[in-house]
């Protein structure tokens, strides 16, 4: 599990420039979803909380990577693109940050293979959130589109 | 103007220090609204494209700009935060890119700043919108809250 963390990471680093600068770091993947953190210094705003953009960057970030690690698990090979989002921000975030993305249920999963398989097309919406001690301080939810490669 | 967009720039640039590895540009303000841009090379993702979280950035951004330039002309001081917001991706940006964001009608503003003077803090829902030829490739709806500074 390690090594795909480490896999998703590389990946991104490598492909999306601009993360590097956000030195997040792909933190976990189990069964309940996955989560991705990053330092408070490289992402603040003017008021030293967490900058938005760099908020929404890694609940983005953390949707695309659990549709990854989703793609990966069903042994489909495809292009995974946002196609709309909702992002609310709760309460400011003062702290180094952690993304939890939950890993839809069994049946809406099952359903988007089923679909990925007749179209070649198919989308899936997760939700994923910035927690800070016990409030939920970035509530995002995203809607991805997945296209099989031929 | 020049002078104000330059200031916009640099308060960002020194303040959110991930800005600055976009390397976005304040365009262009004027009556219809504000312009902020971002060349594609730093700003792209692994299908060479522009990155879904520079996308985000960029109009949340200029959804926070407009709003500085909106308190400026109304004379207070206040402190800008965004609360939500919606993003739809519809087009793969190939190019570089710009975000405008359209001033909100007079009626509007009008409320907005009878709000803040009343209870010293605000709501604003702003658009912006990243187009690349004839279409429109993102499509941003942002509610802001200002505070004002005592």
């Amino acid at each position: 599990m390690q090594e795909s963390l480490h896999e998703l990471q590389a990946i991104i680093y490598r492909t999306i420039p601009i993360t590097r600068h956000m030195q997040f770091t792909a933190a976990d993947y189990g069964e309940r979803g996955l989560r991705l953190a990053a330092p408070l210094q490289e992402n603040k705003n003017l008021f030293g909380t967490a900058f938005a953009g760099s908020l929404n960057t890694l609940v983005t970030l953390s949707g695309w990577g659990l549709l990854w690690f989703i793609l990966r698990e069903l042994g489909v090979e495809g292009d995974i693109v946002i196609q709309d989002s909702r992002c609310q921000y709760l309460v400011p975030v003062c702290e180094d940050f952690s993304a939890f993305c939950s890993r839809p249920g069994a049946a809406q999963i099952a359903r988007f293979s089923q679909t990925l398989q007749q179209r070649g097309r198919a989308r899936l919406e997760v939700f994923s959130e910035i927690r800070q001690h016990d409030s939920v301080a970035v509530a995002f939810q995203g809607r991805y589109v997945v296209q099989t490669r031929s």
